[in-house]
């Protein structure tokens, strides 16, 4: 398929399974009491987003239990072993996960907007945030305890989502101490990618088969598709930064430049003995000219640093997509494969 | 046996039982990298704290299993139907999500000092604080999944303990909520209690019995004994502020009062007609004087408050003792017994 083409259905599958979810979560995530906790705890999953890791993880469950995403019975999976699971809670306990990490890191960065809306803690207070977040924690854990099927492979999928979170955690706490390090290397960077949201993407694609009883040679191989496919999708965030223009970003072209924010791409180059902090060091956002942008530009790619982090992310694409040939031949498996190629391939 | 025999027994059981958890802690939350991030998240635990809801687990299991507090096979408690779990990593995991708690509480009431020492937000800065909470949460589901024994209990622990955070989230926003509500009634205030406070002390008694596959009698039984004698905890706090000298209690005696803290107390005086915001309305913690405290108290006392709450908590300790009837009589049943006497016995 051309490459517009393959965009298009990766975009259909995830708009269709997009909508399921959304019901999904309506019905796991319901308005309890205390009310304002829990419209504070919905407001950011309410507010949009994709839904790309919940339908990685439901595409893994479809090519593996060969199910398709339609109707009223796409709850009940069937397990290799007989039995059934519900991996569309999973997708939803995921996706909560995401939302509660959010709202945190909003906090932490103090971040006024999220998803064209305001961040919980300006819409809210930072108390409501904090227990907002705390709140989606805990039932991220009990959305996942209730799958069904068989108890041993719910159990490992609760211990996989609470190491997966341990793990967000450190990537996050390496990020903040990050901002005060002048000596980071690309390979620390990467580490902290990883956990910071590549491993979420992992059990995304994990836990589906974990659930279905796939064999763990399966469970490993989805496992590395989803961190794979997570960090090229990060890395590549930091290529289109500089090379899309400003109107298809949706903001300032270079903004991470300008603002200072370390990438893959300003490590590769201070290695290289570019003058990062040098390269657009008067300017703001607001001041910066498209010429000095491209002046920048020009100075990353002399010396190589954004062919390094762009070749990067597609060298990590196509070992994701190599993960895949553990599935069954199937549309949904094709579609996983669409999806890491979308991934580094979107525009904002 | 005396009340002062019966308070020496309890608290070396609880001295002997703290050893064995702390020495656990070191071990299941062992000091990760990144460092900072687990040095934060160890803190209000080093600090240290009477471990009571990890010794009451302890108890509930030695009261089950027929086991002993001592030497190094503690951790392998044999469960009803054959096989071991360990039991000392749920009581640890308990402890590690009540830790999580009181970082988090002390970020949004903006306290200072925990245990002693400064607060995590105040050693540390709010952003590690939230992060080293987040990262104790997914640890203490780490921890239990990893209790061994029949997968289908460790699973049941995991929901339970899952649905109690929520519960503790329930409560704490209802607490936050209520500084600004002037009709709040006595039963509100109860709910409120038992969300934030009882729900973890009812989990801390009945996972163990989940673990060791007791009946789920005995499991109700033990979760209703850890709620009531949790509940009774907190409502004797709001007593003994008003009714243990300065000198026991290491603060001002009736700062609850002072402070405009509702508690179970006040708002039963306030059924009764009494102006209590006009008890003490120009005092600090600083300026007010044992003779103004001795006079609200009268008034509460003329009105019945004060015998109320304690006698509400009276109740509740013999109703929890009463649950313990479906454990086997031995010297850990006898200490459940003592532990929820000296909840509401104990000074500061």
């Amino acid at each position: 398929m051309t490459q517009n083409a393959t965009e298009k259905r990766v975009l259909a599958a995830i708009g269709q399974r997009r909508e399921l979810v959304n019901d999904a979560i309506d019905i796991d995530l319901p308005l309890a009491e205390p009310e304002r906790l829990y419209e504070a705890s919905r407001y950011i999953l309410e507010a949009g987003g994709k839904r790309l890791r919940p339908t990685a993880a439901l595409l893994v469950g479809e090519a593996l239990a060969d199910v398709e995403a339609s109707g009223a019975d796409y709850r009940a999976f069937p397990t290799v072993t007989g039995g059934e699971v519900d991996l569309m809670a999973a997708a939803v306990s995921i996706e909560v996960i995401q939302s509660f990490t959010l709202i945190h890191d909003d906090i932490m960065d103090d971040d006024d907007l999220r998803r064209g809306v305001q961040s919980v803690h300006n819409e809210y207070d930072t108390s409501t945030a904090i227990l907002a977040g705390d709140t989606l924690y805990s039932k991220a854990f009990e959305i996942m305890a209730d799958v069904g099927g068989n108890p041993e492979n719910t159990l490992e999928a609760m211990r996989l989502l609470s190491s997966t979170c341990t793990k967000i955690c450190e990537g996050q706490s390496l990020d903040v101490a990050f901002e005060s390090r002048d000596d980071l290397t690309p390979e620390e960077y990467l580490d902290m990618v990883e956990r910071k949201t590549a491993v979420l993407y992992g059990a995304a694609a994990a836990i589906p088969a974990v659930l279905l009883d796939a064999d763990d040679e399966v469970v490993d191989a989805m496992y590395s598709y989803g961190v794979e496919s997570g960090k090229a999708f990060q890395i590549q965030d930091d290529v289109l930064d500089l090379t899309v223009p400003s109107e298809d970003l949706g903001k300032q072209r270079g903004s991470d430049l300008v603002e200072n924010k370390e990438t893959l791409i300003t490590l590769h180059a201070r290695q290289q003995g570019v003058d990062v902090d040098g390269l657009l060091d008067e300017s703001t956002v607001e001041t910066v000219t498209e010429a000095e942008i491209d002046a920048a530009v020009s100075k990353l790619e002399a010396v190589g640093s954004i062919d390094y982090a762009r070749e990067m992310a597609e060298e990590l694409t196509a070992q994701s997509k190599d993960r895949l040939d553990v599935l069954p031949d199937n549309e949904a498996s094709d579609l996983l494969a669409d999806l890491a190629d979308y991934l580094i391939s979107r525009g904002y």
